[in-house]
């Protein structure tokens, strides 16, 4: 528990062997570090077995697959995987995805396009069930999957409000991705800001933040609002457990909310529609991403993941090597 | 806020003219005692406007039809209206219900045929989705709604936990009501006596009380479980809101649960398959429940109500009129 250190992170070298029979060997170009990454710190009985100590963090990476022994994978493809933090990476076949990087970056398929982006698109499709007239509120607005789910949902013809943690982050909200209002957490309780942003109350949550921001989101949720829970990054670093809302047993009754957590990985059954929907959006411009891409190879990636962990990303934050 | 006092409470004594044209006068014999009658003592926005003072108390009530102005309602009847606390009510006939007293106490339709009986059928079948396999727990599992509530996941197979507030209770839910596993709430941190009432998990938690009790809950469910909120008793008598679940954001993303908020009000239309299966169950005998009566007339209401707070009632609390 409490926040990461650099100090918790340590960089080793190993032989790369050539592929055996079925394997690519890939030459990483971007790694992804995501808020999930720091549940996994820990020996907490949670859906993901914890990292274990001196191996690699696992996670998104997108790379060039440098020698191949797998029928339908040539050297030069661009592939995704799940094997993370490394420069190089030796990859089952199987559990290597060719994507198109000829139209958009590669480090697309780690945000917007990738498991950022459908967790978006479950989470308020799906999940808080979003129907004609909802008035939406999504926190960590500027976020890789926030601003995908505000973005969806105004695509859809819903007013959408956000909130980030910095008036640059606001202002990106408000003027390049057209949310309806947005603000900053800090300027005051989130309740108010929230009362304030959305007078007439929201009838989905989109819920990245957990702490004041789930307690203030029920507390203005109009009848029958659902909230999906997606992540409680306010908590991650806490090192005790934070009460829950205070004024849950009372609204969620009289409003006869629903708040509903969930994973994205139960869901990749959807990544097809995701695919083609949200694919075409972001193809005609009219779904927006920006990245932050860390520079410094691997050695910057525990540095990048800590600050992400206190909101430097806008958008989908990757580490690019080589 | 606060408990309420008996100096709350006044009695007043007024004219009762005869019935208009389409009304009915009741003399009542069983008036209701509820828990969701603390929330409209309290000028706080809720789905029920607040009790006015210098008001009756409304909430369910039978009696018998003493003078009718109304077709199909002839002096005898026995009816279930919901004019409340008082000795004799001018019902307009369009909110009476005729019941039929011949086989069953006139006061089971304020308790386990009436609005607590289908809180617990919609609770569990409807919001909490109860499925082939679902270990169940109840809270408040003596009470006029869980007692329902757990005798109806018995009956359909499957393995239920009870939480009460006494000795007596918690025997009467296992060697009465069949309940595998009961506890008493003071004999512990409610989290750990739940884990050994049910060391496998839970699937289903249908909420009666909030507080540690959800606490507890969420922390023993498993995947995908869902919780049904129908009340959180423990809460109504606080002067300030308590803290929600501790673990919340964590537990409630990790296991992918749900959890809803309820009131019977939205499901009246689950009335007739409810008044078939439930009512076959209680003419059957397969489906028990008990009555505290309270004896003392009108004058008795205010502290039967108090008591009911604090736990007095097993089953459905009624006080008798005349």
């Amino acid at each position: 528990m409490g926040e990461p250190q650099p100090s918790n992170f340590a960089l080793a070298e190993t032989e790369v062997a050539d592929p055996a029979d079925g394997e690519l060997i890939v030459r990483n170009t971007f790694m992804s570090v995501d808020p999930y990454m720091r549940g996994r710190m820990s020996d907490a009985k949670s859906y993901a077995a914890p990292y274990e100590i001196d191996h690699a963090m696992h996670g998104g990476a997108v790379g060039e697959v440098v020698a191949s022994a797998a029928e339908g994978f040539a050297e030069g493809d661009t592939v995704l995987h799940q094997l993370g933090w490394r420069e190089y990476a030796t990859v089952p076949a199987k559990d290597a995805r060719k994507v198109d990087a000829t139209r958009v970056s590669s480090s697309a398929y780690l945000g917007v396009l990738g498991m950022p982006g459908l967790t978006a698109y479950v989470g308020l499709l799906d999940i808080a069930a979003l129907k004609d007239g909802d008035i939406v509120f999504v926190s960590g607005a500027a976020g890789a999957v926030g601003s995908v789910a505000g973005q969806i949902a105004k695509l859809k013809g819903h007013t959408v409000i956000g909130s980030a943690g910095s008036p640059a982050k606001v202002a990106y909200l408000k003027d390049e991705l057209g949310f309806d209002a947005a603000f900053d957490y800090h300027d005051g309780p989130v309740h108010k800001l929230l009362r304030a942003a959305a007078p007439d109350g929201i009838d989905v949550y989109f819920d990245n933040v957990g702490g004041d921001h789930l307690e203030a989101a029920l507390g203005s949720s109009r009848l029958f609002g659902r909230t999906a829970v997606c992540g409680s990054i306010s908590t991650y670093n806490a090192t005790e457990l934070p009460p829950g809302p205070r004024n849950f047993g009372n609204v969620v009754v009289s409003k006869r909310l629903t708040v509903r957590g969930f994973l994205v990985l139960d869901s990749f059954d959807r990544f097809p529609a995701f695919a083609q929907e949200v694919g075409a959006w972001v193809a005609s411009g009219e779904l927006k991403f920006r990245e932050t891409v860390v520079e410094g190879g691997i050695e910057a990636a525990p540095q990048a993941f800590i600050d992400m962990l206190n909101g430097a990303n806008t958008g989908k934050m990757v580490v690019r090597l080589g």
